[in-house]
């Protein structure tokens, strides 16, 4: 395909255009009259294809120059392919295996084609489905710990980390779109803003709470400051593809350098969420052991992320932060140091997934855990539980000390009635 | 003069090579065998000459492409003096007059020509002269404020801030030396450190103190990965010229993004530092004045950079961070988050004043307020003083909660004798 000016691909032109593309025709073959193409994208920004012949399948997304939840009246920049490729790269090699194989990138295009996860399916349905996923908590809470350490400063040469740093600083639309929808606009009656009927009072607890409204002000301070690692950005379940028991994560073009505990944060709010609208999707015995299921989950990623965490302290720490010189090689023991980062970690964890189970609740991009109940009464105590867990986790991210402190209180919030 | 290979400048050959600059002749004129030209580095790492004549007077400052102070086994890139005057303009913008005007950048030949600041003297000079400089701490805290604000996200439109931090990360040579030199070595038996005969003891209870170290690492997490706003990066008392009343601040070559407190925790330990070191360069009354005087000026610097801060976070806060639509535009004050910024701002202040009161004795580059005394037994004891509270500073840079409980305690310390 040739980088020509860009152009939206279509169902008409997409044979055409990649048929000349030798690494896709390897896979699906170069008889373009056997492929089978479809418009998959059910996510709020890009074009997304299959396509399929009788010799292998293919994932073909396109990015769009605008949002395509909203329409052509919401810009964004193509470069945001370019970021998702890079992130993409970066990932398979911190977690290899972890995210799917890249076939084919086109910058100017916009295009990356990738590996066709199959039969895998979209975390959030399965969450909403009430289906298992063997092995879910280690394989996420390592992918979060890995690319944390070994995108950061305690493992990267320190020239590295900053031409990178300087480069995904590009990528500023779409952190801007995570500073304002997810940060800021909660928190004001901001335009774009939708929530379900009932909800106003909750509103109005979160609105006039100025001390919770600071923590989170700061702690978008540390998303657009501190840039500690290369974030997936965008990790929640939506962003996992999973059979019975193999996980994948996808779409990292939110990637961004910040704080080691983003993504972490960003995931276990959206089991938390999954968590708090489990009530409308099933019950008696099916709920309660789900439930327990997801809190299970929730505790397994962060044990798992402190467990691979401590190995690659110990096994990798090749950058310049805490190095051997200061600590074990003088018979310091650097426990002390790996705690506090743990700490640190967890703290803005524990921000941070309060502040995403207020946006996906208040702003403008919700979670199908929630928008799928049409009970709308049903729905308005369930999101009301979420929201005021939200609120405990961003006024006390400083004092919830560890993971089941945090499923503690899911499991009484769980019990309430705010509404 | 033409854009070539670099070449440094020599005595010899400035004036053929300055002549031809139009913006300088207007100055010292264009006839050359007028000018007096005179070589005055006495910094780490640069030429710097002086060119007067009867119609005025330059300084002509050129980078090497190594470090002065140690010679071409250790180079150091010539883009420094890029980022220098990139920081200059910005810093002219943020706090009109608080920076030598510039006259003349040459990218290649890495030379920036400025305005001669006279009868200015080198702070640190006059700190150990004991001479007084009214305005210090106004000038100084105001400048710490303005640039700390209107270079962060509290300001900035942040698509400027990112390109800008993006930018920055280039000037990895200079952080590089800062990341090393300042929060590192002073914790190691690194290569290129020394101190003064005596103070081994307390070399080791700090080599040894676990916790210790590990704040000072933290401190480097948030130099390396916290962009606030673009700081000066070395302001000590050698990069501040003074009269009697008149403050300007020179050579931010380290110019780098990092904490909105790197700037100020620099600027009062080194205040700190020519206070402990106050004992051996004067005596009774005149040195029990001058001590006084210079606490007063730590004081008085974070009062001003206090109170200016605050006003510019009432009437400029036009950046993405704490917007108003989130607190005074629903009727809520921001002044909570207001505090709990000035707090993260002095926290991270205190730590840094800390480690740059070990480094200046321990590391590479020592301090003249210390290295002049030629008693070195008297040295030591000083610098001793200097090194225990530096430790106090970085254990406890959470809970010492104002500049009126530092300045206490270098009282307290001021009378202790560890060795």
């Amino acid at each position: 395909m040739s980088s020509e000016k860009y152009e939206p691909l279509t169902i008409e032109t997409l044979a055409n255009r990649l048929v000349t593309v030798g690494d896709i025709c390897k896979i699906v073959g170069d008889d373009k009259s056997k492929w089978k193409i479809d418009e998959v994208g059910d996510g709020n920004l890009n074009l997304v294809y299959t396509v399929s012949s009788d010799s292998g399948n293919i994932i073909v997304k396109q990015a769009l120059p605008y949002v395509r939840l909203v329409g052509d009246s919401w810009p964004l920049p193509l470069s945001r392919s370019f970021y998702e490729h890079e992130v993409l790269v970066r990932q398979a090699k911190r977690d290899p295996g972890s995210v799917p194989e890249i076939i084919y990138f086109n910058k100017v295009q916009a295009i990356i084609a990738m590996e066709m996860l199959l039969p895998h399916v979209i975390l959030r349905k399965k969450l909403i489905a009430g289906e298992y996923v063997g092995g879910l908590a280690q394989r996420l809470g390592k992918f979060c710990a890995r690319t944390a350490f070994r995108g950061s400063d305690l493992s990267l040469q320190t020239a590295d980390k900053k031409s990178d740093t300087a480069m995904f600083q590009g990528n500023l639309a779409l952190m801007g779109i995570t500073e304002s929808l997810v940060f800021t606009e909660p928190y004001f009656a901001a335009e774009m803003n939708h929530h379900t009927d009932g909800l106003d009072p909750i509103v109005e607890i979160l609105r006039s709470d100025i001390k919770m409204k600071t923590e989170a002000q700061k702690m978008l301070m540390k998303f657009t400051a501190n840039t500690e690692t290369l974030c997936h950005g965008d990790l929640h379940s939506g962003s996992v593809m999973c059979t019975d028991d193999e996980t994948k994560v996808i779409d990292p073009e939110f990637g961004f350098y910040g704080p080691m505990g983003f993504d972490l944060g960003m995931l276990i709010s959206n089991y938390l969420m999954a968590y708090f609208s489990q009530p409308a999707h099933r019950e008696s015995k099916a709920l309660a052991e789900y439930q327990t299921w997801i809190l299970k989950v929730i505790e397994g990623t962060h044990e798992a992320f402190q467990h691979e965490f401590k190995s690659l302290w110990n096994s990798e720490r090749t950058g310049i932060l805490f190095p051997k010189s200061m600590f074990e090689d003088q018979g310091d023991s650097s426990e002390v140091a790996l705690n506090e980062m743990l700490e640190h970690i967890w703290q803005d964890a524990v921000a941070i997934s309060g502040i995403e189970m207020h946006r996906r609740v208040l702003s403008l991009a919700h979670n199908a855990d929630f928008e799928e109940i049409s009970d709308t009464k049903k729905r308005s105590q369930l999101e009301a539980r979420n929201l005021m867990m939200g609120r405990e986790l961003i006024l006390n991210n400083d004092t919830i000390k560890d993971v089941s402190e945090l499923t503690n209180m899911a499991r009484k919030f769980n019990l309430e009635n705010f509404l």
